[in-house]
């Protein structure tokens, strides 16, 4: 009888692949593993105290309003804190221009949903996160994708695929997942103009933007869009949408995200919402919102980045120390992640196999591209994580790591390999 | 530039109505009205002091997975007890078959992402749960009504709407939301045996079947099935997906629901999960297994449905002593909910007007039918909540609105009115 069901699949869940990556990263953990796969924050660094104090405020003071049902909008003194603090980055918004989602993965559902009807076009980064990507394609999107480089986003080569006519561009500029890299100042504005040239929306996906460990701060899509088209009402004639998230600064086990947008996209997005999941939990957005209150939020985020910048140098120290002279990686500014370039020849879905025997994983880069937006070199680049391991066992990771490429590349055919 | 969004809008956002009962219900939050309109579990009996210790005992034992990404699935103790938990309704599951959801709101999301194309049909109970009808008009279905009498869903009228070929049947059981009807031993039998005939599975919503009153627990449809069609190794061949909540028994603020399937359904729903929230909070999951462990659930049931009862027979009672005997409604053996019936003539549109300005709210009826499910009837109904509101507030509520039916009732012409 389990076919009245198989029989009835809607045809959105054939774009479903089996999740090969789910599989991978099952195996990887085993304890004994080094696992650079992931992209999990550090969990040592989880403001418990201030977790616990928090939820024994709300639970004294206010635990009807907080275990009850509330506005699928967000909670009110959440949203105010949201808009209140990307005020710093120049972002003009309004309490009615914040919507909380349960995570940023919800905010991109969302934004599938409301955006995308089965074989609209959505312009993406090659590679791009994967979790846009099965967000979108549930609802049937096709994708152009466009090449990336150390600067991000080539908007050079943008004007072809605009002309194309997608519904709109996913963009993360901010030490991208998982290419590690920042869209450069002279691309951004480049990147603006033409999407306002082509009438082209854009989605802007910040999660990392706060962990930067090196250089400035650069201005976001959403302001560069206001300030050089002079959009002179604030947020509510842009042509972007801006992402961000609680996961990377607080937690992620909250699954507190939010969206920032012209009202009437609010509103569409608030009723979409509604029939998702009615609100986010009323619990966890006090919980967040007492503890990131009175500046605490932004002194832990410079914890975070002193932290995780070690990381990053030592796992960049590491490569340069253990691997050979044909793999490169980008230097990331910020963010949780590293993209490595094998020599030609080197597959990075073999090597993973033998990095497993070496217990040490991370992810295969083919995972990260549209389904026509692979190419070759997809399979030549790997992912590494540098939040959630400790530096000692960076160090090792990245060791056992080069045995496994040196294996790899020894294996090669002698007229390709350097090494040979 | 707004036009670049709105321009953009998917057909599936066509489908989502300004939603009237939205801006209905702004109105009956002033403090001067009694409110029947919402369906909120009563606040004063949260378990607070449980939840304190709860928060504080995962914080301190365990707060480096509660506050980290968890699996899709959900919390594998939770799901344990969930399945444990049903067990005592003659429901066979295993952890495997239990998936934790964001509220059992995402439930039906998820069920319509993976069961509806544009254009399918879904058959419903006329009237039946507004949050399932949005749910799945995103998706684009097309609905074929049953009526339902005190005795729920008229199995009898089943036989022609199954065979115009639905995709799923869905249903509520026990005090339906809005009837706060329960559906009878025996329909549930013919039900279940004509879906089977007909090959057309069943979603059955539970939200409420531990919140009876008086007489005795009815078998789920997901035990008949198993039983009666002698389906033998447990739930991997049934035809029923069962739903359920702790909105009702712990605390609607923490969002969390579960679904009860097939393994190959859950593998399906769990990918397309992680494409909506990644996963529900591990924080919310582990604090409401703290709570509801150790058999502490069961006593705290006990209690609302001491609560509840007697709210529920206050509102018998006031409805039998100030309304007039043209106006009939229903006797729910459990759940939030009593539907009452007007007579001919009277709009319940109207009513809320009229009521509004005696400072009493309700939800009009015509909400919770299909769109083509609906008919003349439809306008003569309203959905009273009895759980929210103490005895007293009950009591004047119902005797304000009595003063407005009746003031519609003499607005009659005399030969429709028996006042007349």
């Amino acid at each position: 009888m389990s076919t009245a069901w198989t029989s009835r699949y809607a045809q959105r869940t054939r774009t479903i692949k089996s999740s090969a990556i789910r599989e991978l990263l099952k195996l990887t953990q085993r304890p004994e593993i080094i696992s650079f796969a992931g992209g999990l924050p550090a969990s040592e660094l989880f403001p418990t105290d201030r977790f616990r104090m928090a939820c024994c405020k709300v639970l004294e003071e206010q635990s009807r309003h907080a275990l009850q049902y509330g506005a699928t909008e967000g909670y009110e003194p959440l949203r105010e804190m949201v808009a209140r603090h990307i005020a710093r980055y120049g972002i003009k918004a309004r309490t009615e221009n914040v919507l909380i989602t349960s995570g940023s993965q919800q905010a991109l559902d969302l934004i599938g949903k409301l955006l995308i009807n089965p074989g609209d076009r959505v312009l993406v980064e090659a590679p791009t996160y994967l979790g846009a990507l099965q967000a979108f394609s549930v609802y049937g999107a096709d994708y152009v994708s466009v090449p990336s480089d150390e600067n991000g986003l080539c908007s050079e080569l943008l004007e072809g695929p605009l002309r194309s006519g997608p519904e709109f561009m996913y963009v993360l500029p901010n030490f991208q997942n998982p290419g590690g890299t920042t869209l450069s100042e002279g691309r951004r504005h480049q990147l603006v103009l033409l999407a306002d040239k082509y009438g082209v929306p854009i989605v802007e996906d910040d999660p990392y933007g706060q962990l930067r460990y090196e250089g400035e701060h650069l201005p976001p899509l959403v302001v560069i869009d206001r300030e050089n088209l002079r959009r002179d009402n604030g947020y509510s004639i842009g042509n972007v949408i801006y992402l961000s998230t609680f996961s990377k600064t607080l937690a992620p086990g909250l699954r507190l995200g939010w969206i920032v947008a012209p009202p009437e996209v609010i509103s569409k997005l608030v009723q979409l919402k509604q029939g998702a999941d009615l609100h986010t939990s009323t619990f966890v957005q006090m919980v967040a919102y007492e503890v990131a209150r009175d500046n605490f939020l932004d002194e832990h985020v410079k914890l975070i980045r002193r932290v995780y910048r070690e990381r990053r140098d030592v796992m960049l120290q590491s490569l340069q120390e253990f691997f050979p002279p044909e793999v490169s990686w980008t230097h990331p500014l910020g963010g949780l992640f590293l993209w490595v370039t094998l020599p030609a020849g080197l597959s990075a879905q073999k090597l993973f196999e033998a990095a497993l025997r070496e217990n040490v994983a991370f992810v295969p880069g083919d995972s990260f591209y549209a389904p026509n937006g692979s190419h070759d070199d997809a399979l030549r680049h790997m992912r590494l994580n540098f939040s959630a391991a400790p530096p000692e066992q960076i160090r090792e990771g990245i060791r056992r790591l080069s045995v496994a490429v040196k294996q790899q590349l020894q294996a090669l055919p002698a007229a390709n390999s350097a090494l040979g």
